[in-house]
């Protein structure tokens, strides 16, 4: 199967464009334009279905999805360290300042060299587009050049993105040989790389945009935070940040601004349509009030948060509430490069909330005392059509108007670890086996903008 | 590379004979006999080190993994459900009730039919040597006929077995179309398994074992209780079956029999050296002092207790107190088939109880209160040498006297989920990358009793 633009696929599988609502596409034909857009899905019912099915194979333009091979929307991630994916399962065990300093901060520091830049940004898209991941939100390094290489990477790849520059420039916070000499580098190095990527010759579909990217409250001063504030409203860039992910960061902002990380990051202008706010798991409910009314979005994190967040965050209540949330793997907080396996975690993490995790107490003191699962449909959205919310981008869905960014997913392949009954399950059923047990053999191929990328 | 039986391999790789400490094998001679067993492990500092392996390629009798590829002992399973594998990733967020009795018992009752049965049973045990699971702990159904299917399977296919006849015999807790129709059914057909397994024309070296398996106490009634206790102290043969996994089931049993689990089983024989309880979330102190003088052991399957089991096992506690424990999937009730996402699982989960999940408790009323958390050589232990304990069998380490039953690991496949840095991991670094990441594609070869069954 070769790219599909200016093309008609007929294809099954299943997209979330509500949350709670999965739509079960059986047979549709969805035509894609020469840009990569969705044009049309037709329904085997529609009147027009066997015009346009016998014109697209008169025309040599039909492809098709072999039986038990599934179409869904390609995959978000709201969350990726781009250059921790070397350290990928590595000191998990450790204090996050061990972490930061022994492992985090020396391995970014190694981007200055763009060589190892180019090797493992390339390694990281091909690994991520490989397991099904079409758009991702990156951090990157402090650097500009190893920054660039990034974008270029993913213009390469094919791989939709948005990557910011790192500013964190706090000396209390940040070590010497890894961090931004001023608050004015900061802003100048943000300001060159939204540059690079709105000029860049090979991003005329602005398949990678820019974000400002203070990494958290804690590693900036307020100058920066000020000027990226400024900056993200002048150029509409995203912004890509944390925002009170454990308790230490929690209470580090309540102590240096004397209010909550969201109040002090609106209070500097970061927080708008398209800024994505990791972990968010200390969120007081008028913060979830804030997030809401401004329309940014939450990335969730849940493998993560086990490790690095001292609870979990409160998702259910904040869909409920109405906020945009998606999911990221926070490579490498995260040990893990699949959101699939987010999308699992997110529901086990779910439960772990509602029932709470300690024995020893009775029933009623031991969980969150409200029902807080998520089921694998929630988990899909986010992953999907909630990652295309939280992004403000035309992709998540197989609908009109989406850009065909989509994964095939072959449910029989021995070396997979999908096991279907074919007589038996239900296409819902199916749905819920790809989500729980698909694996990278089962990920048969990637296409961004109608293009074929893997496979 | 060919079976290992009367040869020797030149490997590196890792054990942990001893909770916490990882065994680093660097260039080692491992000699296996012709039964399969290790006789000997020479260190390259050995004074007799050269000659042996000289003398084994004079003799064609060396074998050597290649660079970046790690030998580990083979994993150990010890909770599987073998007829739930078709419905792997379904209906977890059902509650118990309509789990079992919309899904599971109608899934198990179709293995009356030995060719389903036959046909069902060689995929999972396919997957699951595929996945590095070289032993398993098998409850099969309650036919009979399909339990012997599943024993010519495992014999067939190399895989180190434990399995039982499901014993389920009570009407209160059991559907009509799916339980022993008495008591003496139910111990007669234990029986016969036994008595299959042990007269096995393939089964001269004991790869299966045979178990008496009451399901769970509220399945069963006493006299198939007292029944199987007396059959399992006449017989030798292990006892699978499940203990405290979740507060009504716990409940339950406090009800029926005026005590918890732990002290119903012992009262009824169930706890001995050979006894493997599944889950065992809600012991009391006194529960877990029982089944340590007793030497029975914990099969902990954290994945299925976040969806089933209303908290997380106080792991931590159980391995410092000298509780047996090794890991399970519990397929289907953790919708996963392999050892090494459960070793993650274990160590996230372990944070989640000592942290707690509910970010709107302060810090200290979150979480356990005492430390938790295992690692990943916690974990490493329990899928390997602490599930050959747990078994009572000589498996899980790379030492002489034990069963050569191991897994390669290839740490280079593109198509795998590890991502090395050859210059600058430390060899205890890449045994971490490869718990946390490694994925099927990763695993090259697994063979048990020196014989290549994978790969």
């Amino acid at each position: 199967m070769k790219d599909l633009r200016q093309s008609v696929l007929k294809a099954s599988g299943y997209h979330c464009p509500k949350r709670g609502e999965i739509d079960i596409l059986k047979d549709v034909l969805l035509e894609i334009d020469d840009s990569g857009v969705i044009t049309a899905v037709h329904q085997p019912e529609d009147s027009g279905y066997p015009s346009i099915l016998n014109a697209a194979r008169a025309g040599s333009r039909l492809s098709e999805l072999p039986a038990g091979t599934w179409l869904i929307p390609g995959l978000v991630d709201l969350h990726v360290h781009a250059p921790q994916y070397p350290q990928l399962g590595l000191a998990l065990d450790e204090p996050l300042e061990i972490w930061l300093n022994r492992y985090t901060f020396p391995m970014e520091a190694r981007y200055a060299d763009p060589d190892f830049a180019r090797d493992r940004y390339r390694t990281l898209v091909e690994d991520l587009m490989a397991n099904g991941t079409t758009t991702a939100a990156y951090f990157a390094t402090i650097h500009e050049e190893a920054t660039c290489i990034l974008v270029d990477t993913c213009l390469e790849k094919g791989q939709r993105a948005v990557i910011g520059k790192v500013a964190m420039d706090n000396p209390d916070q940040c070590p010497d040989y890894y961090r931004d000499a001023t608050a004015q580098d900061s802003l100048q190095g943000s300001r060159n790389i939204i540059d690079y990527i709105r000029s860049h010759p090979d991003n005329g579909p602005g398949m990678v945009q820019p974000a400002v990217t203070p990494r958290f409250i804690p590693s900036c001063s307020d100058e920066t935070l000020e000027g990226l504030g400024r900056l993200a409203a002048e150029t509409g860039a995203h912004v890509l940040t944390h925002c009170s992910e454990s308790d230490w960061e929690h209470g580090y902002v309540l102590e240096r601004h004397g209010m909550t990380d969201t109040e002090s990051l609106d209070r500097f202008g970061l927080l708008g349509r398209r800024s994505i706010l990791a972990h968010s798991v200390f969120l007081e409910p008028e913060n979830m009030e804030t997030i809401r009314n401004r329309q940014s979005a939450v990335a969730h994190c849940p493998l993560s948060n086990s490790y690095f967040g001292n609870a979990v965050f409160p998702l259910r209540a904040a869909l409920e509430k109405g906020l945009h949330v998606g999911l990221g793997t926070d490579i490498s907080g995260g040990p893990n490069a699949s959101i699939f396996s987010e999308m699992r975690t997110a529901v086990s993490m779910s439960r772990l909330l509602e029932s709470g995790t300690d024995p020893s107490r009775p029933p009623e003191e031991r969980g969150a005392g409200r029902e807080a699962r998520i089921d694998f449909r929630d988990a899909f959205f986010m992953a999907t059509a909630g990652g295309g919310i939280a992004l403000d981008m035309p992709i998540g869905r197989l609908a009109p108007g989406c850009r065909f960014d989509a994964v095939a997913i072959d449910t029989r392949t021995a070396e997979g670890s999908i096991r279907i009954d074919e007589d038996r399950d239900e296409p819902e059923e199916i749905l819920q086996k790809i989500i729980y047990t698909a694996s990278r053999p089962n990920i048969a191929r990637v296409w961004t903008d109608g293009i074929l990328r893997n496979g």
